[in-house]
């Protein structure tokens, strides 16, 4: 079985409407009015194929469809948001292809053993209110609701997570977390260039990379850049410079498990001809192996505070975000690997390099993920693009996941 | 013959009450209403002294008193404008000690040989409208009035310098320059920590650095932090990281004869998880040496292409500023140094690290600066300090420097 390609592809360029960001690009940020135009529609489009809808406390969406026994519901989906000047993929991919795949059970005349379970995930991406996977963390208890409620807006404290779900009619009554999941299943662009370089189609997501995130403000002292010989000066900027190409180097060594990104950067006041007194930077530290994160942490830290030290500078640590790597079940890659090659298509065991729904999943039921080819592997950027044959492959390999999870032959 | 401290003290600080910013601070920017209360006081001030005022086509303000001959002029002075959260002393200092050792004379009774000009240039700093040293710059001759004029607000393109002369009033007739000078002496504080440093008490600056300014824009891609590996990045911000630190270890090398400094950095997007795709930074650049300024330009361009050709970037390169250095004539440097040992203070010839309208007069007349210790060598910073006997010992310099020039015995 198979799903209807071209209904697929239609509307994701409906949705793409939504929000609409340069030729194929979509920004929707999080419980923005775009946002709820594109959750009323899922709404009306998950009603019309028969299923019931349930709206949690964070604005969660759920679409119920029942199965032949009572048991817990297979889940698949992503979320609709997007970040700023985004792509219509990210995100979109996992919730439409689940809506697709129910549109084709339905056309089928199918029922599932298990029931199944269509999600729309709230804040994934969060870009305007911290932290991401924001719907996801709460749903499988491992955040606190009241606390998350009261997230602000980075660019207006009074707007807040609470108060914006109310302003776009999604704040539900049921309790994050309540219909509890026989497994979860997320379909996704890969945002990355390995899929395509390589010629596969789909990448069976193994686990997800962990993530540590530091921001570093080391403080110098600022003075005029012509009158303050060498001996004399306090030079941030000199000193993150040191401290940037050595984490860049890092992960350029041979056989270096971590990746290392510094994405962002200030210098205070960022003037040509003052000595920079303040500098504040990013690091972004990624391994699929926890140990390796931890030394590539200790290592990166010791050489800050030696540059630092040597330089009569002071340096601020703070730590903002501390995810271990997340593995998902043999159980569950096995599925998508056997689905992957019934339908005469090449795979991939691969980690995920960027933060999904269902690494916060797999707290509280078996995950995995799909990963399509995504070209040029750039995503969060309005020419994210990924071809209509892959499109439709990901939606395939996920129809007959999800089959296979719930124990129904096609 | 000495100046009366305490009355040039007083009046600095009246000054400094114009645009006060911080507890000494001062912020009068170019052109201003600030800018405008600080001129109208200086006329009104050297109208009390005798002096004529002539405004020219800039702005330049030059109050001239009689010699007993028919000669060019003596000039000394400096600037009324600051920087933004700057300082008292940066410019103000060599304007009000002219001014006093005007009031001197006249106290005295004095009539020097040659006749005086007491000078208070427009826009030195030049933070709001560019180029800076632009009063001087027009004055001697090296630069198109029309086009000065024309210069736009870096914060609003509808302020022009001829629109914010008009509307404070200081659009004058005079053709700049139209005055012819014998020479021009400046007293400037240090704006650098030697001075103090060394226990000197007065600098006799022989020469101003070259400075050349470069903007540099890196282009790389901006890809997703966490689902690019290495080889497929081309990382704007990693590629900067190794050209600023070259270009700090640069004047760092033994026997180095420049200065280097990165002040400025854009990345761009700038965030956390995102890998730097621009990235455009400045170089401030000096020396005493013109063949090593266009060394070191050489030698750092040339690394720029090399970080840049392996990692397959591109970079443009924008030349900003390019200024020899400028050597002050023995005749006048020796005239300070003789001023200095004759009241018994201990000095030091020097170049001077900033640029100076001393710098730019020097190519209509003979010219040179003195200067005085800088507290910890902070300048352009509402902290910027000098001591009231370091003050007042430049200003006894300045004045019997110009006495010297003027062929008046005291």
């Amino acid at each position: 079985m198979k799903v209807n390609g071209q209904r697929l592809l239609d509307n994701i360029a409906r949705y793409a409407e939504i929000g609409k960001a340069g030729k194929i690009g979509v920004e929707r940020i999080a419980l923005s009015e775009e946002d709820k135009q594109a959750r009323d529609l899922l709404k009306d489009q998950m009603l019309d194929l028969g299923l019931s809808i349930h709206i949690d406390q964070l604005g969660n969406m759920i679409g119920l469809r029942k199965g032949k026994k009572d048991l817990k519901p297979v889940a698949f989906g992503s979320h609709l948001d997007t970040v700023y000047a985004g792509g219509r993929y990210d995100g979109a991919l996992g919730v439409l292809a689940g809506l697709e795949l129910v549109h084709t059970l339905n056309d089928y005349g199918i029922e599932t053993e298990y029931p199944l379970a269509l999600v729309n995930f709230t804040n994934e991406e969060g870009v305007r209110f911290a932290p991401d996977m924001m719907g996801s963390h709460v749903y499988s208890g491992q955040a606190n609701l009241e606390e998350i409620l009261a997230s602000q807006a980075y660019d207006d404290p009074k707007d807040t997570i609470g108060s914006r779900l109310k302003a776009i009619g999604y704040n539900g009554h049921l309790e994050p977390g309540a219909i509890d999941f026989d497994s979860f299943i997320e379909l996704h662009i890969e945002q990355g260039p390995v899929l395509e370089n390589e010629g596969i189609d789909i990448g069976v997501v193994e686990m997800v990379q962990g993530i540590y995130w530091t921001r570093y403000t080391v403080n110098g002292e600022a003075n005029h850049a012509g009158t303050t010989p060498n001996p004399y000066r306090k030079d941030a900027g000199y000193a993150s410079a040191e401290i940037t190409k050595f984490i860049g180097d890092f992960s350029r060594r041979e056989q270096s498990a971590v990746l290392t990104t510094v994405g962002s950067i200030a210098y205070i006041p960022n003037t040509i001809n003052i000595i920079p007194g303040q500098v504040v930077f990013t690091l972004d530290l990624r391994s699929t192996q926890k140990a390796a994160l931890e030394q590539a942490q200790i290592e990166i830290d010791s050489f800050i505070d030696k540059v630092v030290e040597k330089s009569g500078l002071e340096v601020l640590r703070e730590s903002m975000v501390r995810f271990p790597p997340v593995h998902f079940p043999d159980e569950m890659t096995d599925l998508v690997e056997n689905a992957t090659n019934n339908l005469g298509l090449r795979s991939k065991r691969m980690p995920s390099g960027a933060g999904h729904d269902a690494q916060m999943m797999n707290h509280c039921c078996p995950s995995t993920m799909i990963f399509i080819p995504s070209v040029r592997g750039i995503s969060h950027n309005v020419e994210e693009f990924s071809k209509d044959t892959d499109v439709v492959n990901g939606a395939n390999v996920l129809l007959n996941t999800v089959l296979s999870r719930s124990e129904t032959v096609s």
